[in-house]
């Protein structure tokens, strides 16, 4: 069961490969993400992820792990802050700031930081659970 | 060039290999997205998609079509309405509410309609585009 304060972190990065294939499946195919030799004439000087991508783990966490099978996403806020490097490490972070249990819906804060502690992207999210909040 | 009041429309589907590549690339393998056994017990009958699937429509319109290369992505609100199901077809719908020249940024209504009507999802983006904006 969720409950308000709860905390979850989740790290991941993504490779080259798997930001090739999330720009071959939803069709996101802008040089920026996929093209080395395009990337390092640009200010970012390497390719850099799909925000959208970073914001992906914020659903599979909530689908699969925090608060995990059932999860029906409602809401997510996203700011994209700065670029999400390939092959780099990040850390998703979750705090839940409101619980419905009536409506068994809960409101999480959503960030993801680098490893050097810069927040990268953040938001909130709105999810209802009917077991598990 | 992107001017107030100016609009976008984008049909898409997805396919069940295509869910389940998505499923595969981000982690977010929830089995009512890719297990159709599973789906039918649900109250949605059958494999839904990921609504960050149907979100990423937006962020593809945006960096190759409207406005195209070059678009960075700042900020983007989604509300996940209804469900989205897999092999349907969609339609992105896009409306420039807001430009700001000198910072070659603008704020554009974003939302998914299904063939009958229905706003499955909603929200607004901010963009930044140096020569398009």
């Amino acid at each position: 069961m969720i409950a308000l304060g709860d905390t979850f972190l989740h790290n991941f990065h993504f490779s080259q490969k798997e930001v090739n294939l999330f720009a071959e499946v939803t069709g996101d195919n802008n040089p920026i993400h996929i093209d080395s030799e395009y990337a390092s004439k640009t200010m970012f000087n390497k390719p850099i992820m799909h925000g959208m991508l970073g914001a992906c783990i914020f659903s599979k966490v909530f689908g699969t792990l925090f608060p995990g099978e059932g999860t029906i996403y409602l809401n997510q806020e996203l700011k994209f802050s700065k670029p999400m490097y390939v092959e780099k490490e990040y850390t998703a972070f979750f705090e839940v700031t409101e619980v419905n249990v009536e409506k068994h819906r809960a409101k999480i804060d959503t960030f993801i930081k680098d490893e050097e502690g810069n927040i990268v992207t953040s938001g909130s999210a709105l999810i209802m659970n009917v077991s598990k909040i």
